[in-house]
């Protein structure tokens, strides 16, 4: 797989700094080295009944006061999961550690209560979403090497509801024997969004020429080379499009490397991808290594969040079994168990190029908890604790997924929030979700409204009626009580009469099934 | 409604201790007083973030001591919610109080997080199964008058989870102003098997003809007049099949009477209902008097306790539509919001009896978890707290929930459970509930399995499959990926040879869709 041709890419040219095959100049980061310090976090108690068996059996977690640092380093350390000598109480006894407590982390507490399966959060946000959901909520950062490695004594298994967490420990914590799902491997590729393109390019997986850019003279070489406008890309530590700018000519390259912080933010530079729609694919590893893919979704994206998610998506039959090829290929690269979101730019000539991926549950999944027989969060779990893969299809025919982002800072994004919400709770086959964020802010992921239903047309309707956008008319959305189906086109001239008449009572009922 | 005649229970004869509509015979239960003693309870903190408007505002939730009388006392007391002047923060602020904490409890606290409705509840047991999932637990009797009058003052709302509670209590709180949904008079009604039957009947609900019955002479006379086998049931404190006995001729009367404990303990007798199958309704009424009725289903008991739901019960249109209609008039005649589970006899003959209800969520509701657009746990919030009532159809075409009974004590209990567990874990459509009880015991509720897919005969053959039951084949049962359509009858000539080619690649192809 290491050694095939750049073609996809293009980008095999004698610039040095467009990637080549030479694993060489692939980017090596070095791990700092893990600080001395003391770790900062303490224990928010949330779970009244079991003690973690990791923790001295004499100390009661309930009413007690929070477990400390100093406390905390009393603390044995099991490595994994060895738990066959005991009968298991339940679907599993697996603790369940996730670096990152928001609303992905809130999300998996949800699905994992539903199975009692324990999972622990570290987060350093003392009333992040996850917390109060959690079996026990570690508060400190994800990021600082003594937290992770005091949290990760405390759990079976170590996961991530966010990539940007300290991989170096992991990886560290790895050796020692830890159990991390995904693998820290992975976390490092997806980390660094230029080290995740060189990764997936070397496994001939499609996706945009790319290559990284140290100054000026770099960016505009990389300029006349893809062409304008030029994506320019930070590395490390983007997400909902921060760390993304465009520059639509040479003059504007200096401003949007600016706009990223310069250089020494560690650049690199992106083809336009010409894409007609944006896809993504929700894959699952087990820890055998089975793997399984949702339903390709459309993702609709707005000032670069992710706005609506339609499942599945309105693309022909060889587009789905391509963008979920992609997917496939691009998951079977990587080490570990868990779900994956693998994002895609479907081209106007039908192309698959992948854009990035998530090590994770990820926006685009949202819609699986009320449309799919196995919930993204319940499958993360699943395949991380070491359970069969649940099955991934829907179970309802549509589904769309809403993003409710902060339109207002404090009060007044909160009121204008509940009025979409109040539109929503009374739309047939719509379910509210809301993370409980302490504090509103523009453009912030408050929640989100899924809507299920018999078709696209009719969930689109439907929300529409919520956005209370022009034209929408809930009544109107809803599926024809009467359809006609014809066996041939012989039956034409009398349905079409048939049809005539149905038009009478004023339904839509002549219309074609969604593709 | 109070004077329709008695034709449907046929009971109006000259025996004295028949009900008849005479409003004096219905019995009287006074309020015991409320007892002086002090509150026996402590609080059990599992919600970091925010803290609850009716506590002090200057008292921190997170990382103290637990609350206890002493300190509860000095709350102050508001009675019913009274938000309008403050922006709502997501969904609702109201703060639902929840009598009992066991797995209803669990299940409303699973979706009230989804929601971010904070959920309290009161619950002996420091480690019930909706302990570690609610905002609060406080720890002591929801049958103590105290206790429920010290928990109400920090809900907004006051609900159950279970009929048997202090409903003297629930009865001053109300004039006190303290908002109770279902009202406290439904809890009383509900919580006297025999004060529901007479309630019921005066409704004109058809319901089996019943008595009560003081001694062993009245025994005899129910006997003679209702026949043989007889039903004799507790007045109170009955569920799941305790406080029920049938005596299979006068012979038998004492041993039945001695075995529910006497005379003493209130008994009452109903005629046999010769049912041919058992249905369900879980009914739904918002704060705004709307009622929703979910589709009938079908529970099978064994031994007393419900032991498989299919949903929708295979019964015909108009008995459906009968059985909801007998759900919607007993809910009709109760007071209060929430949902409502009305549990009926089909007989033989096509008549509907209503067996009893239940004023909260309820085992025949489970499936609406995977099956319905709102399962009867976010509808009985939605509903206490005053938000629109959600849709209540199915979104899949078929689901059979099983409940996961403790088959023996202790270890050897959770090692057969988790033997099922993981049958259920690989079979598709299947999700796994459970209520992490700390101790196994024979016959009591550890989970439950909610299999939904496109069809019963579908659904159904996994469950066998789960059962390991004879002749099961999950295989055997995916549905057919082709089918044959007929538009009439005169297509059947040339189907038949397609089916029979279909039959030669082994598929159940030509079979009859489900009813």
């Amino acid at each position: 797989m290491l050694n095939q041709s750049l073609t996809i890419n293009g980008a095999a040219t004698n610039t040095d700094s467009i990637f080549s095959f030479n694993p060489c100049l692939a980017p090596r980061i070095t791990p700092p080295p893990p600080p001395p310090t003391t770790p900062s976090f303490f224990f928010s108690m949330n779970q009244s009944t079991k003690q973690n068996p990791l923790l001295s059996s004499s100390s009661s977690l309930k009413h007690t006061t929070p477990v400390f640092a100093s406390q905390a380093s009393r603390v044995t350390h099991e490595t994994s999961p060895s738990k066959d000598d005991e009968p298991v109480h339940g679907l599993s006894e697996v603790i369940v550690g996730v670096l990152g407590g928001g609303q992905l982390g809130r999300m998996l507490c949800q699905a994992a209560s539903q199975m009692a399966i324990k999972v622990m959060v570290l987060d350093p946000l003392e009333n992040c979403p996850a917390s109060a959901l959690s079996y026990h909520h570690m508060v400190g950062s994800f990021d600082d090497s003594a937290t992770v490695r005091e949290f990760a004594k405390r759990c079976d298994v170590l996961t991530v509801e966010i990539e940007h967490v300290d991989v170096a420990t992991m990886e560290m914590l790895e050796q020692q024997g830890v159990d991390c799902q995904p693998k820290a491997s992975t976390i490092r590729i997806i980390q660094d969004k230029y080290l995740q393109k060189v990764h997936f390019s070397r496994h001939a997986i499609p996706l945009p020429e790319f290559m990284q850019i140290g100054d000026l003279e770099g960016a505009k070489r990389a300029g006349e080379l893809f062409g304008y406008p030029l994506m320019i890309k930070s590395k490390r530590l983007a997400y909902d499009g921060r760390g993304n700018a465009v520059a639509h000519n040479e003059e504007e390259l200096s401003l949007a490397v600016a706009a990223l912080g310069g250089f020494d933010r560690g650049l690199y530079v992106e083809k336009w991808a010409p894409f007609v729609k944006e896809l993504a694919v929700i894959v699952a590893r087990g820890r055998d290594n089975s793997i399984l893919c949702y339903p390709v979704v459309e993702t609709i994206h707005k000032e670069n969040i992710c706005h609506i998610v339609r499942a599945p998506a309105n693309v022909s039959w060889d587009i789905r079994k391509h963008a979920t090829d992609v997917a496939y290929k691009a998951v079977s690269s990587l080490e570990g168990a868990g779900v994956f979101a693998v994002e895609l730019f479907l081209t106007g000539d039908g192309q698959i190029l992948l854009n990035e991926v998530a090590p994770r549950p990820h926006n685009s999944g949202h819609h699986t908890i009320e449309s799919c027989y196995t919930s993204q969060f319940e499958q993360h779990l699943r395949a991380v604790v070491g359970l069969p893969l649940g099955e991934p299809s829907m179970k309802t025919p549509a589904a769309v997924m809403y993003n409710i982002l902060g339109e207002d800072e404090g009060e007044p994004g909160f009121i204008l929030a509940h009025q979409l919400i109040r539109r929503a709770l009374s739309i047939p086959g719509a379910t509210v979700h809301w993370y409980d964020k302490p504090e509103m802010r523009k453009q912030r992921k408050m929640g989100h409204v899924t809507i299920v239903g018999p078709s696209m047309g009719d969930v689109e309707e439907r929300l529409k009626s919520i956005l209370k956008e022009e034209g929408s008319d809930c009544k109107a959305a809803v599926t024809p009580r009467v359809g006609i189906i014809m066996g041939s086109d012989s039956d034409l001239p009398v349905m079409k009469d048939a049809a005539r008449i149905l038009n009478m009572f004023g339904e839509n009922s002549f219309s074609s099934p969604d593709p």
